[in-house]
């Protein structure tokens, strides 16, 4: 018998998959990290049902990973737009190991879009490292405990 | 107005937040990763119905995720159990990046587990990286068009 070495409810990976994991919610966050932050605007990139992204914001708010910010465009009312919090801006590690995973393994097409610094122009990929930042292949990597405290 | 600079269904990320984006099918990968193979074990640890949990292992089959694969107890007919295929193993990325995420901003306290070189015991953290193995910060991610083909 093999069973997982922490208990779901105390692993750090097991919790962010329940706050995050759901098909719109990653959706929404590529809206944020792609810099749309209006409601109308996700709605049509995304054609989700109104109640459904409005219910997904609220918990991406509650979960402070997105913040509510006013703005007020000429002759309007002030609205609110979403952008996202640094905890949430750190998603985006998350979100680029899914789009390099997907765009190897679930299309046949050249990807669309590559990720690049923004200082250098070069591109970039998620990969694991060392604390002296010498990258180590995905199948050298093993979760350990970190023993007694 | 801003929109996305690829359509849904022509991004990489989307469709990886498609196929993945549920909170069980995350902690099914995630017991995937610690080793975890048998449908009674992953039952155990997730406390899952098992309709979900088979459903679930169903569709990380057929996207070629997950394989069967036979084993034998002593005494017992030939049943199986399922494994990571190379497409699998190479979401530990993902899964690795929701566990940094997860450790640093949903728990107060210490992390159970850490991610180690299983060749020379040096701790590990997803980064990105350039081509020429440079770390950089994930402030200066941009994602642009890879332009005309």
């Amino acid at each position: 018998m093999t069973r997982a070495p922490v208990p779901v409810d105390q692993c750090g990976m097991a919790r962010a998959s329940e706050l995050i994991g759901d098909r719109w919610t990653l959706l929404i966050l590529r809206e944020a990290f792609y810099g749309v932050t209006r409601f109308a605007d996700m709605c049509a990139d995304l054609s989700v049902p109104r109640a459904v992204l409005s219910q997904r914001l609220d918990q991406l708010v509650q979960a402070e990973i997105l913040q509510l910010s006013p703005y007020q465009d000429a002759g309007s009312r002030t609205r609110f737009d979403y952008r996202l919090t640094e905890k949430g801006r750190e998603l985006a590690l998350v979100l680029l190991a899914l789009m390099q995973w997907g765009d190897r393994y679930l299309r046949d097409d050249p990807a669309p879009l590559k990720v690049v610094d923004s200082k250098t122009g070069d591109t970039l990929s998620v990969a694991l490292i060392t604390r002296t930042g010498r990258v180590v292949p995905l199948t050298r990597a093993r979760a350990v405990a970190t023993g007694p405290r």
